[in-house]
Parts: C-alpha cells; sequence; structure tokens
C-alpha cells in the first residue's frame, strides 16, 4: 500500500505522532492501539496504515525524530568549536534544559520506551543517544586537556551530568518556584563544580 | 472477603508483588491484566483477590513499599546523627547506589508508573519520597551551617543529586567497565563536587 504524501498526508503523519506521543505517555507503548492512535486522529483504523506500517514502527520514529531533533537544535545554536570549554559547557547546558522542560512527553517517551524497541530499532536510537553524549563528553575532556576542567571518569561525568540536567524535566512545572532562566543558571553552576571548574558561569555571560 | 493469612498466605502474597513488579516493568501497569499476574503466580485469576484487591491498590503498595523498604534500608545504616556532614554524604551516596541498582525493575516503577496512581495514592507516595529526598537536603544544609559544604540553592542541589546518583541504575549492567564499588567511589567524589566540598571521599573511608 503506497503511503499517502503531499502537504495533507504529511499533515497528518505528523498528527499521528503527536497523538502517539501523547497515548503512550500516558498509558504506555503496550495499552496503546492502533485503533486508539486512529481515533484521536480522526481517521479510520485502516487509514492509518497509510502514514506508519506498524506501532513497532511508529515507536522507533518518534523516539529516532526525539534524538534527530535533538541532534539538529544543538547543531543550530552554533557554538563555535573554537569557543572555550566552559562556554560550550554552559551553552550546551542551558540548550539541554530549555529543549527538555518543553518536551516533558517525549523526553517520558524516550526513557521509557526504550524496552519495547526491536534489538535493531534500540541499536539505532542508542548510536544517535551516544552521538549526543559524546557532545559533551567531548567538551569536558577537550577542558581538561585545556586545564580549565578536572575529571577522573570522562565517561562517568557525562553520564552523571546527563542524568543531572534531563533529571530536570521529571519535576519542573511552569509556575513554581523558579522560572526557567534561573533552574538553568543553578545547573550551570552545577555543572561546573561536577566538571571541576572554576564558577566562570556568570563571566561566561 | 476476608484476605488470606498465615504464612502460606503471605508468601503468596509477596509472590504476588513479585509477579506484578516483573510484569509491570515489562509490559507497563496499563498493558497488564489481572489474570496475567495470577498466571504468572499460578493461581486462579479469581483468587487473586485474596491477595489484593485491585490492580490499583496493587500497584501502590508495590510503590509504598519500595519507598517503605528505602527508608529502613537507610536508618538501618545506622549512619550517627553526630558524624560529620561529610562522612554521612559520603554513605549516603554508597548506600543510594548500591540499593538502586540492585533493584533496577523497582526503580523503573517507581518513576514511571507515578502516572498510573490515583491522587491520593499518588499524594502518599510524594510524601515517602519527600522524606527520603530530606535526608539528603538536611544533610546539605547542616555541611552548609557547618562550612564544609557551599550550595547556593538546597532544593535543587538535593534534586540534582539524586537525579545523577538514580541515573546510575539506568545504564550500569553486572560486569561493565567498573565494579560497583569503583562506581560509587566516582560518585561519592561527584557528590562531594556538587555539594562545594573539599574532596574529603579518600580521607573519610
Amino acid at each position: 500500500m503506497a503511503r499517502k504524501s503531499g502537504s495533507s498526508g504529511e499533515k497528518t503523519r505528523v498528527a499521528v505522532q503527536e497523538a502517539a506521543v501523547t497515548l503512550f505517555a500516558k498509558h504506555g507503548f503496550a495499552a496503546v492501539s492502533m485503533r486508539q492512535i486512529a481515533s484521536a486522529v480522526g481517521v479510520q483504523a485502516g487509514a492509518l496504515y497509510l502514514y506508519t506500517p506498524d506501532k513497532q514502527t511508529l515507536l522507533y520514529e518518534i523516539l529516532k525524530n526525539h534524538m534527530e531533533h535533538l541532534l539538529a537544535a544543538w547543531a543550530a545554536e552554533n557554538v563555535s568549536a573554537e569557543a572555550s570549554p566552559e562556554l560550550r559547557l554552559e551553552q550546551f547546558v542551558r540548550f539541554h534544559i530549555a529543549y527538555h522542560i518543553e518536551r516533558p512527553e517525549r523526553v517520558f517517551i524516550s526513557y521509557m520506551e526504550l524496552r519495547n524497541l526491536d534489538p535493531d530499532n534500540f541499536s539505532r536510537i542508542e548510536v544517535l543517544r551516544r552521538e549526543y553524549e559524546q557532545i559533551i563528553e567531548g567538551i569536558l575532556v577537550e577542558g581538561q586537556a585545556h586545564g580549565c576542567f578536572v575529571i577522573d571518569d570522562a565517561r562517568l561525568t557525562t553520564m552523571a551530568m546527563i542524568a543531572m540536567l534531563t533529571g530536570v524535566s521529571t519535576w519542573y512545572r511552569e509556575g513554581g518556584r523558579l522560572a526557567p532562566a534561573d533552574i538553568a543558571q543553578h545547573y550551570v553552576d552545577m555543572a561546573f563544580r561536577l566538571g571541576g571548574g572554576a564558577r566562570l558561569a556568570h563571566a561566561a555571560e
């Protein structure tokens, strides 16, 4: 069966992904049927297959899109490779927090539903996750070489830093005690501490 | 219907929880039926209700037990309130990592299935989670008062530290590059950095 193309088909394809993200985040991948997704989009269950061959592919595409958009959004920040590791770490922290608190459902699914990916799809997502992790690992290693960071184990520091930063999206609520920019500033400071760097966050602004 | 009591009933109640933990972790709460749980335990579906009134209560009891055991296990560490904040932070980090990497399924469910708790049950679990968070927040605040830690925001530092430490259970695999004790040592060092403390981890052993 041919996939629908053209702007109306593309719009529906996006709507299918959006509906699946909402339903997967609420009920979990295994509990959601293609029929429920079709109903949320307002198309017949049979027509859904014009936009995605099956639920596994739909999950894979959601996770792949999330990681590809994340990598593309970081690239679009245009952080110069010539910039100091301190400045790049600061920009990375602000970027990561802003990106993740805007997409709590996609972040949630990207961690939670890894268990439901087929092994091949899992491996492909792992490659993208590793690529993202290497951005921060690269900054830390270069900072170490330049003497501005002091780290014992670049890989563990990377995993610790990503967990610390992503954790914000599990508790952040709009209208809470701190505004996103204030939260980001605190996490910039904490990232510098974790990297053993001088607290240059404010100076680097 | 009376709940079964006595040692055989208690054994089955534990088996029901264990089976539910495994199934919820694998498929998600919403996708698992009471019939599947009964089948995994080897009892008739009708008999399951002797051990738990419904799936919601079962989920709540799993999450409550997890938090109560965690709090009890920390209490059993017998860390003296007279001990220095540095020593207590070190012991907390070692405890938290060891406890969490041994129970990846329960940790996973405790974060992921919060969304499926009824509001009242959610509030009760939040009280327990807050009680646990306050252990580390108390250590940090006291360390700040004693001048051994330097933190800007005790609440954010607490959330950052718990996310950083719990993150280990998402990637830790037996037989990996580092043994649990080595991982814990690195995280003790990183927790000291995050708390702005001197790196006394080795000295405190």
